[in-house]
């Protein structure tokens, strides 16, 4: 297995907040990383070629042919140029086609990677960056779960991504412990034993207005502790989700899970709790594997 | 009908933020009304005597004999004194007799309403202030809607409060409209068609949590205007509400609607599209009637 160790990949995952590239080798490790915080809000309109060569100019020097791809909201209209959106379903193939050429620096061309739009029932919805870990899980076909600020879940049927929605359950986490009258009752150190209640709350009557509400009269009555409420609101949130989305990607027995840490600790307990079982995999081992399988033959 | 002009009763509306005070006759007619920021927030312990007096004194001098009843926070833990809660199911009776004795001023005793506080499951929800307009709404059997902030669905039956449930609607459109990323999208003025549309999004698959998204998808699909974002996430949350309370109250038919302007509009179209004919009161006419009706003996 001579030369897997050989850097094969420079896959940068462009986000909003964050800039992180990473050195891969063939078989998917990742042999060097850099990250920042020069995410795509803080970079100028014509700066992020400036950044690419701040952060990764080292390795562009040394591995002059290797491919540069890159994609996240780099690839989105404000970004360094735009990659339009591909239509789901989506194959590989359908993807790596729309891999945007860009020059990188004097002679040098890289590539930008496009998202995916679904149409369901007239509702479009979009994912920049995802469909790379989408494809990385490797799942054959199933659901693939991508938790977050605006969790994704997505389906792989027949080699295609065939579908995907998003859930607004990181952001409403935020705001409803951080910004909203629960923010008062809530306290740290956190007992996770609000999880479990979070979830079975969401499973009673009266929708997810009225249960987290739960978190004020419940304090208030001293029937839950104010170390349970953020717990509660992530069990509760990520309950409504699983329910909302489940019974949509006819999800059954296994889902993968792309997660690390406490997130993906809550989405297996939760999952569990719902009778699925979750494989978790990594982030990142996502993303770099999703990498090298996208890229165009005419990068290589 | 001689007299009926006369002052009956002053009643103090006196919540978190708000102090509303109105001279009654006995039919219900407000005859003169004061209004100020001093609502229970910003009230130290100790000065609610000094605001009544600032704010009533010229009533109190001219009406030496008839009663003062305060309703709303003034009546909690943190208030002038604690009204402590009653249980639900809760009548007229009930609530009368748990009306506080307070001393007003030098030899003049007024009286605080009590809140309510209801069980469903082992879940304690309770209200404050609310139980007034419920009371003075003189639905019969029924159900009442109170919205707002945390709107309260309440249901009278034989004569007694039996059951109230608390939903985050007009806090959650607070937070979804002025602090999540969908504030980025939102524009005025306006364009009600927008709430029609977050009530058909409601029905559909998916839950809160992804219909919310569709104010971003769906803008950047150019599917959406920028002016109807409000008006959408209003129409959402509010059938969302509308689903999930009116499954358990058993609500059928008509539905007493306590709100006034937009807010009414609002509620009376989101019934409509569920089923539900809605009968709007006015917010001040029934806290003034359910005052009317509240005074316990020993006050008159």
């Amino acid at each position: 297995m001579k030369g897997e160790k050989n850097p094969s990949l420079i896959a940068i995952d462009w986000g909003t907040s964050r800039f992180r590239a990473y050195l891969v080798s063939g078989n998917g490790e990742v042999l060097s990383e850099k990250a920042s915080e020069e995410g795509m809000a803080h970079v100028q309109r014509g700066k992020f070629g400036q950044v690419l060569l701040a952060r990764c100019g080292e390795w562009l020097e040394q591995y002059r042919n290797i491919p540069v791809l890159m994609a996240g909201m780099v690839g989105s209209r404000n970004g360094w140029k735009e990659a339009p959106y591909v239509r789901c379903p989506a194959s590989e193939g359908d993807i790596k086609a729309a891999v945007q050429r860009i020059e990188i620096s004097p002679g040098r061309t890289g590539g930008i990677m496009p998202g995916l739009i679904h149409h369901d029932a007239g509702v479009a919805d979009v994912i920049r960056g995802e469909e790379t870990k989408i494809l990385g899980a490797e799942t054959g076909d199933g659901v693939i779960v991508l938790p977050g600020t605006h969790c994704k879940w997505a389906v792989m049927a027949g080699g295609y991504v065939s579908s995907f929605h998003s859930y607004m359950t990181g952001e409403f986490y935020g705001l409803l412990r951080s910004q909203s009258v629960l923010r008062l009752l809530a306290q740290e150190p956190e007992d996770r034993t609000g999880f479990a209640r979070g979830l079975a709350s969401a499973q009673r009557e009266g929708g997810l207005l009225n249960q987290a509400f739960e978190a004020r009269t419940a304090v208030l009555d001293n029937q839950m502790r104010a170390e349970q409420v953020g717990p509660f609101l992530s069990g509760l949130l990520i309950a409504h989700e699983i329910i909302g989305a489940a019974r949509r990607s006819d999800a059954q027995g296994r889902l993968k899970v792309v997660a690390q840490g406490v997130l993906a600790q809550n989405y297996e307990e939760a999952l569990k709790h719902f009778g699925f079982d979750a494989d978790v995999l990594s982030p990142r081992q996502c993303f770099v594997n999703g990498m090298l399988r996208l890229v165009p033959d005419w990068l290589k």
